[in-house]
């Protein structure tokens, strides 16, 4: 992925006007470097209890950043005049749990009872592991982080449930311990690891074999280090089965005017 | 082992006191629980300021919570009326870096130029991971902590060197994770963990044989995690054979008046 020159010092405005106005599509990883980027889901109201329920039981893999009120498009707490509608690069449309269409904007299929609801993303911790001096092995590899399904089970909240859905960043021991240290500071996006080591310990049978993005190397002496992922409401949701839902498609966030440093708790 | 009834809840004060006077003599585990203990290092005055360094350049291993100008054997800091003479159980003397005698109070060979260290101890993060519910398993099998030299070097200061002595406790992985988290708040009594997994890569070549303590068992599924030890200053010192130096006795600290909250960082 070759990045424009300036797509770091973009600022999360400049680059919603972007994408707004259809110059910007794709990807939103590497842009406006410092700033917060969100998994979006957005249900019809009578959904949006249990959803709110499911992310307050599963808070590391469902890190609830902000909620919109019935109909709300505008989250103002998360910057000057978002419009979740057209304000992300890519959309995907699902109705009765069943993936529909991807679209650019959403404004057509607005209706008044939809909740938005933004959940914090790896990017904030990756940023802040990289400016610590680790190595991110999906970012050299200029890839997807591998991702996979466990037999960790979520707890269920109404009518959402299944299992926790892992993203893994291999490391040295030390190197570990630093990314745990680093990673508990930032509760709102995923928090410290859940798991490292031993992969079948969780239900993984082989690190080589991803269920969502792409496998790394793992070097002689490296741990893989697992992370709850925002893959997992997705999956909650495909087997929830609401009638109607919004998601942001992969990789394509809400660039936010919050600081990456403004998520951290001490 | 086992503690007098009243052992948890004695407080520090009257457990020196009970020191003092020969009531009270062996191990301070599990005594006056809530309240830091700490190792001991006495050096003469020439020798203070290399250790000084050592302890400045190796924290982590050498936690130093507390020094004494030379001659001073009362460290108000710490506690009322502490006498470091006669407040501990037990002390070792060395001459030349050997072995010379161990004896219960040291007033006798108290002299106007020795510097008192006080380092940091394990038993401050024992505590607090118990606290949280992890399981500690020299604790669970009353036995010493098994301890081990590594291959890690410390930095050399002055007439001080050697290599790294670190303790290990093992932990599923989950605990683990949350291991690090408890003890990053405790930078004073030896802070997070400095390796976990695989032991060799830190030169361990057996994991059941110790250098120091007992060997604990590791149960299906668990890694071993390593601390830096306060036993690496005392090889250290073995190592620059300062002509005279008195430790405390493994197990018999020095019980002050600081609740272990006090060196909590966040």
């Amino acid at each position: 992925m070759t990045l424009p020159d300036n797509a770091k010092i973009m600022s999360p405005q400049q680059l919603r006007q972007r994408i707004r106005t259809g110059q910007h599509t794709g990807n939103t990883s590497g842009y406006s470097e410092g700033y917060v980027q969100c998994n979006m889901v957005i249900l019809p109201k009578d959904w949006a209890n249990d959803f709110l329920q499911f992310c307050q039981a599963n808070p590391k893999p469902c890190p609830l950043i902000a909620m919109g009120q019935p109909g709300e498009f505008n989250l103002a707490d998360l910057g000057i005049d978002i419009d979740v509608r057209s304000d992300i690069p890519s959309y995907r449309i699902f109705r009765d749990g069943e993936f529909s269409e991807e679209v650019t904007d959403i404004s057509d299929h607005w209706q008044d009872d939809l909740v938005v609801f933004m959940l914090g993303c790896s990017f904030s911790f990756e940023e802040a592991l990289q400016a610590d001096g680790l190595e991110v092995r999906n970012v050299t590899e200029g890839c997807n982080v591998p991702m996979y399904r466990t037999n960790i089970d979520c707890k269920p909240a109404g009518r959402f449930s299944g299992t926790t859905v892992v993203s893994m960043r291999p490391f040295k021991a030390a190197d570990a311990i630093r990314a745990v240290q680093i990673c508990t500071r930032f509760p709102s996006v995923h928090g410290a690891p859940i798991h490292l080591g031993d992969p079948s310990q969780i239900g993984i049978s082989d690190i080589n074999t991803t269920d969502f993005g792409d496998a790394v190397t793992i070097n002689e002496g490296e741990l893989p280090v697992f992370w709850a992922c925002g893959v997992t409401p997705q999956v909650a949701l495909e087997q929830a089965k609401p009638p109607f839902c919004i998601t942001h498609s992969p990789g394509c966030m809400l660039v936010t005017d919050l600081p990456n440093s403004r998520l951290a708790v001490m």
